[in-house]
């Protein structure tokens, strides 16, 4: 149907004779003469209709934003003066001599250039949002980054294979989404939260080198950015250590930046342990570009009068922190006390500080509702230690360390963003070191802080029942700019430890045996050592994008209620499927068979 | 922890030190010294220990098949005679001088190498039957078929983009599974049958060449070779036409087959009619390696008194057809019966034939229950058609259309295997100018022989809803070797082209508008012309494999009962999830959560 696209039309096409197929982007009429610009997937190109050529200008007279257009005509160069230099083809222009009407257009519900659009109207008309520049760009990059991933990967002798989407419900923190069997009455599948259990069978079958890139599926309550059905970056590696398996993903992602955005990560990528991690910033997955940190004044404040100070300093599990803000000084009283309604959402009782208006002067050049309380000493090496200068300002967090930690890593964050202190870089770091236990103090029992099947470090095992406090793991996390990208570890290949984890966790050995009696059997029939790790490209691509939203990066996404806003999905079905399936509702719909199942007015982009 | 794999080693490696991890194929001790077959994903090779290297030598005699093991030493010539053939690493050995045993293994459920294994033991123990050669082979040339294909649309421009797999169930003729809302109470999302519509709704957004390798679902009852969760290479284009899709699918199927099994596919793949494909074959996806066709004769049987054939002669839905079998003479009685019977299972009422004993005698060179009802011209008339010569066999079939079809088509079939006639060859072939529509006498009412989303050809859009009986579709399948392996059109890009179709099928505008109401929208605002493609990934891979079943290329694939041996899914839940997703089971299941979900005795391979 078309000899050329529009977008690759340039000089060197001129006196050639084309056929285009595209979109009308804009129709202008001027001085008797008709501009139509033709749009399809590589450009726009200017097509001129002269009055002279009867029939096709009749029929650009009729044609509007938005229809779909065969046109055929000459390349020729844009008369002098005429150029358009934003243009790839801004340099020719088409003269048309025949124009057919593919299909017509009614007027859209909003211009493809238009800003600000509302979520709901993008997400309602997602085949209009799509068409836009922006979103053709962010999905045509998300192509590109999926497909140097995997020839990445190809190129070292991985095999992708595809794991089942309908499986067995596995405990990996997240709630499943079920779907109901009809052949098996009251049984269900689960849509897998990952395939790990099944690459790790995969080691055991000898495969010894698979990825998959996939689709994986939470039924959480979203929050800001995520989205029920994610895509995955899975792979699985026999035989090689912690070493071998990041040193092969920083050559991957390496190899990525360079490609796609022409970025040079280092090699190698920096190493943090998550201890370091959290001392610093507050946080196991800390924004780097932000130059803020987190410094302990605990042992400084031991023996402070100030109950507030020397309570957290003298618990074990408390902490005192300053974060330095240098030329913080200028900070305004009002925003000084929105930072205290902020990290009050981190659980956080108040934000003492100091301004640090002369640091040559002392306690005399400080100004701070709490100097009372501090012994000169104690002022003398806060000053020394959070390296204060003239002019800057020292927030304080004193509580449990998590609410330090939480509050003191969210507003460093925060500052990061209001005072522009952020770099324009890629921060990338692994994470290592991680405990391997966390305690659950509501439910009284050890959880896993990576997930079961992640090895504890080798001089741990033995410790793994008897202390699991101080046990660490064989795991590791890639962060980029703040957001955890990629999390993996080299798994239990021993079924004595993997019972041994199970037990700590308060797994039994028959829930063991009803839940994953599958995986302890493979792990007794020769399984070799093994690990691996997941990227979350959905993450990913929008950090490569450098949009805010995962939703700009994935082709048709649910809104944050999980419902898809253009399909109406999820819908009422039948009383005869739900019979079929077993199944009954609890209530009836509120809504009837017709109407949507989503909601209408949504948050914003 | 390996310098080299097993596979690689030969003779140029003679002298170097090597590393090498992977399993015990296998151990055997002769004349005083240990041999210890070491097998990793590249291939064997043969390790030897030695009595004067104490410590790996008492290593090795506790080693049983399949450890997993690290073995060090040196690579070196066998002995003269030693060699094995039908080794690639045959000429050579590593005398070892350490081994680490990595992991043990208890004895297996079934040797690596044994054949005959029941589906039942093979899924239960996935992870150990993968570890045989041919499950290796299978999933890793599906890997190669994949990556041959995506590179070759990756490099005409193709964009490879996500679509969802929680989405609204959509009436493309199969069950839907059903996926519960958690947040919308009393509304489910389905799992995609296929991502027809949101591949439309690509091309609306103008992204003119789309594909996806994708997972879709079906809810059937499965048929000798089905699953309920399958693989699909889904293709969309914008502005081309029939001969356009096609051209450019033959392109990649013949640099598919040649890089990968090095076959020439011709060029271009032969395209047959629908109405020939059944008048010949009696099928829509005839095996053309099977030298035998149907041959109408119920112009002959007009007027003979045998009412079993002039009844279907003078019937307009009748058929009369004869398929001769060359040799087929010599086909015992009981033979003939079991024929009989076999096409019963279609409907025939019963398989008249005549045996040619001597064609040159004419009637009285044949041999038949049924020749009695001939009239000499008659008898003339079918010898002349078939061609048939002395030895021969021709069997009839008459009844309606469908059932003669069906009857002789399986028959042609059967004949082709018992016989031995069946070609080694790939025959490949389009099937096209299919009918638009279907007529469901049961439900009375017309059905889409393909979706209704399938344009009509455009002659015959006229005629959509006065005459749906001739409309063709502008539909193609892509028949290998009897399967079919695809199937596509072009399909409809005008919203009122759309509305006739749907309300030739019955659905009126309200319904229209609750189920395909987005559909509608988008091609009201300038749809292109779009067709395009989808492949049976397992179908495809199953035949390039050359095995018989698509649970060979799947790694970890369901039961005839839809249920994972391994895993045991599906399995009962939780009553607390039930309550969560606001649904509640009819009655409870018979088997309490901790037992087995799937069935224990299975079909065969």
């Amino acid at each position: 149907m078309r000899s050329h696209f529009c977008g690759e039309l340039n000089e060197s096409f001129i006196g050639k004779r084309v056929t285009l197929c595209g979109w009308a982007h804009s129709r202008r009429d001027h001085g008797g003469v008709i501009f139509i610009d033709l749009r399809d997937r590589e450009g726009v190109v200017q097509t001129v209709f002269d009055p002279s050529k009867k029939e096709p200008f009749a029929a650009a007279e009729s044609v509007r934003t938005e229809f779909v257009l065969r046109i055929q005509g000459s390349v020729r160069a844009r008369p002098a003066g005429t150029e358009n230099a934003h243009l790839r083809t801004g340099k020719v222009e088409v003269v048309a001599d025949s124009i057919e009407i593919l299909n017509r257009a009614e007027a859209l519900p909003f211009q493809l250039d238009e800003e600000g659009l509302s979520e709901q109207v993008r997400l309602t008309y997602r085949y209009l949002d799509l068409r836009r520049d922006f979103m053709q760009k962010n999905l045509r990059l998300r192509h590109q980054i999926t497909r140097t991933l995997r020839r990445f990967l190809e190129d070292r002798h991985f095999t992708e294979i595809e794991t089942p989407m309908l499986t067995k419900s596995t405990p990996e923190g997240a709630r499943d989404y079920l779907v109901p069997s009809r052949t098996n009455p009251g049984h269900f599948f689960a849509l897998p939260q990952s395939p790990q259990l099944f690459k790790q069978l995969l080691m055991v079958a000898g495969f010894e080198r698979y990825f998959q890139i996939t689709r994986c599926f939470r039924d959480e309550d979203l929050r800001a950015d995520r989205q029920p059905e994610f895509t995955q970056l899975d792979i699985e590696t026999s035989f090689l250590d912690e070493n071998g398996v990041m040193g092969l993903m920083e050559e991957m992602l390496r190899a990525l930046f360079k490609d796609v955005l022409n970025v040079e990560l280092p090699n190698p990528i920096p190493r943090m342990s998550y201890d370091e991690a959290v001392r610093r910033f507050g946080s196991d997955r800390p924004d780097l570009r932000v130059p803020l940190e987190l410094v302990d004044v605990g042992d400084l404040m031991k023996n402070v009068e100030f109950k507030v100070f020397a309570g957290p300093a003298n618990n074990p599990a408390g902490r005192v922190a300053a974060l330095r803000v240098p030329k913080g000084g200028e900070l305004p009283r009002s925003q000084i006390d929105g930072y205290t309604v902020f990290v009050g959402q981190y659980g956080a009782k108040g934000l003492a500080y100091i301004k640090v208006n002369d640091a040559a002067r002392g306690r005399d050049g400080l100004q701070s509702p709490i100097l009372k309380f501090l012994p000169d000493e104690v002022i003398a090496g806060i000053l020394q230690r959070t390296g204060a200068q003239s002019g800057d300002l020292i927030f304080f967090g004193a509580d449990t360390a998590k609410v330090v930690n939480d509050a003191l890593g969210a507003l460093r964050l925060k500052l990061g963003d209001d005072l522009k202190l952020k770099q324009e870089a890629w921060k990338m770091i692994w994470v290592v070191d991680f405990p391997m236990f966390d305690y659950d103090a509501d439910a009284k029992r050890w959880v896993a802080l990576h997930h079961p099947f992640t090895s504890p470090k080798t001089e741990d095992v033995g410790r793994v029942d008897i202390d699991p406090a101080n046990v660490k793991a064989r795991a590791y996390d890639m962060v980029l700019n703040g957001s955890e990208i990629g999390g993996g570890s080299i798994r239990i290949h021993r079924v004595d430890v993997q019972e041994k984890v199970f037990a700590t966790l308060g797994i039994g050995p028959e829930e063991a045996r009803a839940k994953f009696g599958f995986l302890l059997d493979a792990l007794r029939y020769g399984a070799p050592p093994h690990g691996g790790i997941a990227f979350g490209l959905d993450r990913l691509c929008a950090l490569m994008s450098g949009v805010d939203s995962i939703r700009d990066v994935i082709a048709f996404p649910k809104t944050q209620k999980a419902a898809c806003l253009m399909t109406e999905a999820p819908s009422p079905v039948d009383e005869m499927q739900l019979r079929e399936l077993h199944i009954r509702l609890r209530k009836p719909p509120e809504k009837t068979a017709g109407e949507s199942a989503g909601e209408k007015s949504e948050q914003k982009v």
